[in-house]
């Protein structure tokens, strides 16, 4: 490959990564959408549907039906923001939090793959060329609207 | 992030080039599979069509869909191999390599953004990040069988 060629080798990267993932989410009986938005109200306690849709990758339309079960299964609960009381802001419920223990180690031994070449130096290298890569792309168009513009 | 959100932060980039990548395609007038398989073709003439749809990150049984507009388009022409009668391989026609080179700024323009906040040694080991990624998953289970396998 020459540096010229991250386009290609990212999807190639994000192919290699997909089917490891949905194993894991497979097994903890869960969709891929699913794993992510629970993950992302660990570490964002309290967002709104919309916001968690943004984070999750997920469009607003979806989420919903991403939701539901996890609410239904009693891993989310849903409460009032004391702060505008038409808003409903989304937590982990402490079966959630057990699941989302239950299903780390096996996360873990993904990302672990993921860097399993390379030292600590570049792994904190690659998580900054990364980010640095995500943001230069979202700061820049185009975008179609209503594409989810992930954040963290 | 922590460096330990890697395969969160993958799929982001990829969701982030994508619209990028998609608009160079369609402005070509190709699908993003064709595109590929066209850039793919121009570094590796001569492929049969299930080698191009693996490098091509395409099934093999979608490949033809993908690759008889270009053949219709006189973008990519057949050939027997010369060493076993029945085995087609694919090639460029120069309509092919003009339409490419037609691409290449924008795509160029793309590879850049990708990359644009970082100097020449960090896209060197940015690089270097991807392609050792993309070995440690390939080289571990889970691996759908069906799914192409991404080389190159």
């Amino acid at each position: 490959m020459q540096t010229s060629n991250f386009t290609y080798v990212i999807k190639q990267v994000e192919m290699a990564l997909r089917p490891h993932f949905l194993a894991v989410c497979k097994q903890a009986n869960l969709t891929p959408a699913q794993y992510t938005a629970l993950s992302v109200l660990e570490r964002r306690p309290g967002l709104t549907s919309s916001e968690l849709a943004r984070r999750s990758l997920v469009r607003a339309q979806t989420m919903a039906a991403t939701i539901e079960p996890l609410l239904a299964e009693g891993l989310v609960r849903r409460e009032q923001d004391p702060a505008h009381g038409r808003r409903m802001l989304l937590h982990l419920t402490p079966l959630g939090v057990e699941r989302l223990a239950e299903i780390a180690p096996r996360i873990r031994a993904v990302e672990d793959l993921i860097v399993a070449e390379l030292d600590a130096e570049s792994r904190e290298n690659f998580a900054r060329y990364l980010r640095s890569a995500r943001h230069s792309l979202d700061s820049a168009g185009p975008r179609p609207s209503g594409r989810p513009r992930p954040t963290d």
